[in-house]
């Protein structure tokens, strides 16, 4: 296997890893959800990691990372799906994921964004007003 | 990698297939998959194969197989993500896939089962009408 896909589901994408990473295609991991998210406009990331029975730090730092980069092009990043002692074992570890907003599952991750997304539309007045703002200027 | 995460979204299942598939895994997958679907009372499965380069004759009948258990538990299943390389090289090598329903994304598959469904509850009437003909009986 030489990447992992990136499905997209409507304005948000899905990362599912399964399979133990590397650098090679955790850089690789990096360039394509880039490059889709700015393609395709998204403006939310859901990692699901309940494949993983190990987090690691090279893990924990990739994942801050997709984040960050994902922040920057805006677009909000749900780490989902992680197993009862995955949680344990960074908490023991000391990785405690900051910044990295997280959710029991892919569900409630999308409804997170699904919400995140309509309260900043909101408070840039809806897309409309924000189309409006666009013309007058 | 021991198991293929299966997640939930709404009343579909979503699987992401990325690794060589094995006996072994392919019966984990079998096994998991029904026992979700029975669980969640999911009404439909959606399969993505995007991150496969080559499909043979073994996943070919894994999803065949997968397709005729779902169906049995009342559940429509999907193949989506299929690479063109891909389509090419299963008509050529003679494996149509017959009886499974194919879309070219999770969105365009998941569009396709959403419309399936609302169908089904119009024929039977509606959900309310399914609801009192269960309590007439």
């Amino acid at each position: 296997m030489d990447r992992i896909p990136i499905l997209q589901m409507g304005e948000f994408l899905l990362v599912t890893i399964q399979v133990d990473m590397h650098d090679q295609l955790a850089l690789l991991l990096q360039d394509d959800l880039t490059s889709k998210i700015e393609k395709s406009g998204a403006r939310g990331v859901l990692i699901d990691i309940s494949a993983l029975e190990m987090v690691d730090s090279f893990i924990g730092r990739l994942i801050a990372n997709i984040s960050a980069m994902s922040r920057i092009l805006d677009a909000e990043t749900v780490l989902v799906g992680m197993q009862p002692a995955v949680a344990i074992t960074l908490v023991e570890l000391g990785l405690s994921l900051t910044g990295v907003k997280t959710a029991l599952n892919v569900e409630r991750g999308m409804k997170y964004l699904q919400a995140a997304r309509t309260d900043s539309l909101r408070e840039n007045g809806g897309p409309d007003a924000e189309a409006a703002h666009g013309v007058a200027h």
